[in-house]
């Protein structure tokens, strides 16, 4: 017998009791899905391969879409709204960085120290999960098979080097770091 | 079977077994009305859609109203008396913020620094729950439906932005800050 | 099924299973007899209404009564003594408060910043629990009634307001902050 | 039933189910023995009865007796030594303090803040019990009895003043700071 | 009864029950090959006998072996990479410590301060494990007996002294501190 431990939407402490190991991401994909979350989000965030990302299923991680009023499509987690960024991948003398897709979003005055991370200038963000390098894992797809045929430029072209580019301070920004419910 | 954490009103640790996910709302209720909380206040407050302020139960968080010797209603949660304070749309270039409700108290030299949000001037707060947007969930009204006919005005017409107006440090204030047991 | 986490007078994590929640306080006494606490003091101490101030059965919180070698009555509480301080109503133009029973000891400098509160000048003080307002609950009581008929000026008439007098740095402060075991 | 959490050897956090609030003790030296502790060392450290001291059973703990190469007695807990130092009682027109007997160690960079104590000049240094004052508790000692009889100058009669006696750094507070494993 | 909590390779928070304490190890070893972690890695790092080091079964912390781009083996432990350093004996006449092999890496901006520990300059590192002194313990190995026959020289003749030596930073440095997933 395994236990889970979530933090339900009301952000109540409830665990639950799952018969075996082997349906352990069905429970957490069944209360993911209701916004429940288990753990936190490891420091930099949560790491993936990168050809996980097209049809990663968020639930795993009580995560979901949603497509903001401008059309953009973004990930809800506890809350907050984190925008896709593509990093493409650095090839210097003095650093290798494979290509990346990265779900970030601007850091509020609440955020504890140790998640902000430093951009250009005094901009900060917090990361919610990288996806790069590794194999993908078939376990953590959408279940059923909803990935989309994902032409070869969709996934490992990203344009962007790391830092967040400078977008700004439109009201895309803000509705970004703002809470859509 | 589940099991849901509580910080009972002695303020000792205290899980209760739950038979299925469809009671634990209830479980939630009937010891929330003794002052009993589950988990921690998230990082700003509690989230909710402002279409339930009006019915909300304030049981599911473990909170309760009460009505200050002034004869203004306010929300305890865990010994702390909240405010109710409309936050009226914002709308400008840079920023586009629907109405919202807010129930909040200043802050006390004790209050951690992440709970602390800065107002006008010098003055901190900390809050409970912000009713912002979102899609009213039934789930959250108290049981059995007193829910007040509300008049239009009475929600979607906050008239204060979002700092809490400066109010002279009257004895209201004191109140508000102390707990009224 | 409930279950209750203590803290043992060895410093252990133990959960003790308790049958119902009618038994819950009993279980409290129970081991809080032996020194055993549940849960954080919370920050600024526990919160009793002051009726229950007289016959409060301290060991629902892991604390006893203990008769300090000056023949002063203080209470312990994981190894630290707290002094009884009877603050006296405060009815001014700014503030209004209600006459309260705190007990609280001179802070330690391995104190966390958050539970030390100041008062007059350099010193700081922790709280263990103040007692204000509200209306009597009888399942805070020791139980059996060992109620001593207590004058009325022993528990309304506080003549001291609230930051603790600046009493000189004697021997009995010095107890006051050293564990008697 | 009682279930006690411990932190293992290795680190892991495991939970073991105990029949009785009788069997508690022994489950405790049972897995002390192997350098399992459960819960965390108090703040100022453990405090004990000065009488317990000659016999304490330190499994209880998660702690065991340790010759250092230089022969002289230590206590191994979570990979550090502690070594002993008698603290001679204070009786001047300030402070009285009975004698004491303490088993602390130098601070590491590595320690968060509200463990570290301050001696003479920079030197600081952490505690894990202290022994003073109190009655004796059976219940502390080694079972079995191996209380070796204790000439009266061995226990009582500490000659040295509280701040650790600033020995000159050679090469045994070294070996006292590091893990001899 | 035992039950083990973990922190799985999706970070959620999942506790495993264990029939009796002769099969926690091997609960360990089998969700640890998945990535699972139980606990925090201790200040300082995990501390192992030197003689465990050649054949330590790393999925009893949940890491892994792992070879870089340049064919160097390192240790992969929650996303992060470690490399192998051999600390030279030091026995001068304020320091005496024995030969040792430590497994750290470059600090991140996000890692917490009571981790990072200092080297030369303004360089400050992780450490995941130490291997210095002790007696084996078999329980450590990778069970099975895939022990390598190491030539003395492998183990106990570590050349460089703690510090991480300064090396330029280079491509290879930024691969430790990397993700390779």
């Amino acid at each position: 017998m395994l236990h889970i431990e979530f933090i339900t939407d009301l952000g109540a402490r409830v665990t639950v009791d799952v018969e075996s190991e082997g349906k352990l991401l069905d429970v957490q994909r069944q209360y993911g899905r209701l916004g429940w979350t288990s753990g936190d989000v490891p420091t930099g965030g949560y790491q993936f391969p990168l050809e996980n990302e097209p049809d990663f299923d968020w639930s795993l991680i009580g995560a979901r879409k949603w497509q903001n009023p401008e059309g953009e499509e973004m990930i809800i987690h506890k809350g907050y709204a984190y925008r896709r960024r593509e990093l493409e991948a650095v090839d210097s003398r003095k650093i290798k960085l494979p290509a990346a897709v990265k779900y970030s979003r601007g850091a509020k005055n609440t955020d504890p120290e140790h998640v902000r991370e430093k951009a250009d200038g005094e901009f900060e963000y917090v990361t919610l999960a990288i996806f790069r390098g590794g194999r993908r894992q078939e376990r953590y797809a959408v279940p059923g098979g909803n990935r989309a045929p994902t032409p070869a430029t969709a996934r490992p072209a990203p344009t962007r080097p790391q830092p967040a580019p400078a977008r700004t301070a439109t009201v895309s920004r803000v509705e970004e770091e703002e809470t859509p419910f």
